[in-house]
C-alpha cells in the first residue's frame, strides 16, 4: 500500500482536522481506482462504493427510473467529493444514485466503513459531510426548479451553456439523445428545440456536433 | 420566560445528549409561537426564522417560482423539525423555503444563532442535523423521480392517497387550484385528471370536495 497522505491533504479537506490515528487509518484503508470513459465509478442499486474523491477526470451523477429514463443531477470535476456513492452508512437516505465516468478518470476511494465510523466519531467530518450534503441539496433543488418552473428552452440554453463551460470549447461534441438523458428529457424534445436554435442562428448542428453561434443570445433566453 | 425544558426533552431529540450548559441556553432562548390555518410561520426570502419544531398542527414547506408558481416539498407533522427555516446559518444551502400552516399550529422556534453554535460544538446535534437533512434531501429527490419519471395520473393518485391518510378521511375538502399549488401544476390538468377519474367512478367531485370511492383503483393507478 503506498502512502498516499500528501494528495490526501490536498483532496480531503478534513484531513487537517484529523488526529494522527484518523489520518494513518485513511491513509491505509484509501484505494486509487482508474475508469475509463463511460465506465461506472458506483452502481446505487448494486453497491456501497464508499466515499469517492476525483484526483481527475469528470463524473457526472444521475438518477435512473424503472424505464431507464435518466437525469443528470450533478457533475464531479477534480477535486470534487461524492458523498452518496457512501449513502449506505447512512440510513436516512432512500434513494439510488449512479456515477458515470464522463472522460478518463482517477478518483480515491475511502471505503464506506471507515468514513462512516470517522463520521460518527469526529465534529470537523461530521460537519463536512453536513456541507457536502447542503450542497447537493442546493444542487438538486435547482433542478426542481429547472424542471417545474422553468421553460425547456431556458433549460436547454442553460444545459448548453454549462457545457460549454465544462468542456471549455464552443463546438460540444454531444448527440441530442446524451443531451436527452443529461436533462431527463425525450429525444425528439431536444432535437424539436435545437431546430429552432438553429433557425435563429444560436447554434449550427452537424452529425453529434452542437457550435454554439450567439453565445449572448443562449443567456437571453436562460 | 416560562421553562420549556420538560417539552424540548420531548420534542427535540438530541435533548439527553447536550450538556447542562447547553441545554439551559436551549430552554431559555426557544420560543413558543402561535400560527392560525393560511398563515406563514417562515417565508425563506425575507427571514430566518431558526429551528422550527412543530408541537401541534400541520405545515407544507413549499418553494415559490418567480412567477408565483408553487410546489409543495413535505408536511410537517407534530414532532416533526425544520432544519431549512434555519439555512441562513448555513452558508451550503441556497434556496428559498417557504412554511404555510395548513391547521392552526403551534411550534416551537430555537434561534438561529443559538442552533448554528450547538450544531457547531456538539457532535450530537452536528449529526442529528445531518440526519434530517438527508431525510428532507431523500423527499426532495422523490419529487423529482415524480415529476420527470411518472405519468401525471400516477402522481395525482399518490397525492389523493396521502392526503387521505394525513386527513384521515375520505372526503378531502381542497379545491383544485390547491391541488395544482400542492403539484407545482395547473388547475386545467388537475380538473382535466379528476373529471376522468370520475368518470371512472373513482373519485366523486363536488364543490370544494373530493370523495375517494374506490381507494383500490387509486393504487393500481399509483
Amino acid at each position: 500500500m503506498n502512502d498516499i497522505s500528501g494528495e490526501l491533504k490536498d483532496i480531503f479537506p478534513c484531513w487537517v482536522k484529523l488526529t494522527e490515528k484518523q489520518r494513518d487509518e485513511v491513509n491505509r484503508h484509501t484505494d486509487e481506482r482508474h475508469f475509463k470513459k463511460g465506465q461506472f465509478p458506483h452502481r446505487g442499486d448494486v453497491e456501497c462504493t464508499g466515499l469517492l474523491m476525483v484526483k481527475s477526470g469528470q463524473i457526472r451523477a444521475f438518477m435512473l427510473s424503472e424505464s431507464g429514463k435518466e437525469i443528470t443531477l450533478y457533475r464531479l470535476l477534480p477535486w470534487d467529493v461524492c458523498l452518496f456513492s457512501a449513502s449506505c452508512i447512512m440510513n436516512d437516505i432512500n434513494f439510488e444514485l449512479h456515477l458515470e465516468a464522463e472522460k478518463d478518470t482517477v478518483v480515491f476511494v475511502v471505503p464506506a466503513e471507515i468514513y462512516g465510523r470517522l463520521m460518527k466519531t469526529s465534529l470537523p467530518v461530521s460537519e463536512y459531510t453536513r456541507k457536502l450534503m447542503a450542497s447537493r441539496f442546493s444542487d438538486v433543488v435547482w433542478i426542481v426548479e429547472q424542471v417545474l418552473f422553468k421553460r425547456f428552452d431556458s433549460r436547454l440554453a442553460s444545459f448548453l451553456l454549462e457545457q460549454m463551460n465544462i468542456d471549455n470549447t464552443d463546438t460540444l461534441l454531444i448527440t441530442h439523445d446524451e443531451i436527452a438523458r443529461h436533462m431527463g428529457s425525450a429525444r425528439e424534445v431536444v432535437t424539436k428545440m435545437l431546430n429552432y436554435f438553429s433557425n435563429e442562428g444560436i447554434v449550427a448542428l452537424s452529425r453529434g456536433k452542437i457550435k454554439i453561434q450567439d453565445e449572448k443570445m443562449l443567456q437571453g433566453i436562460v
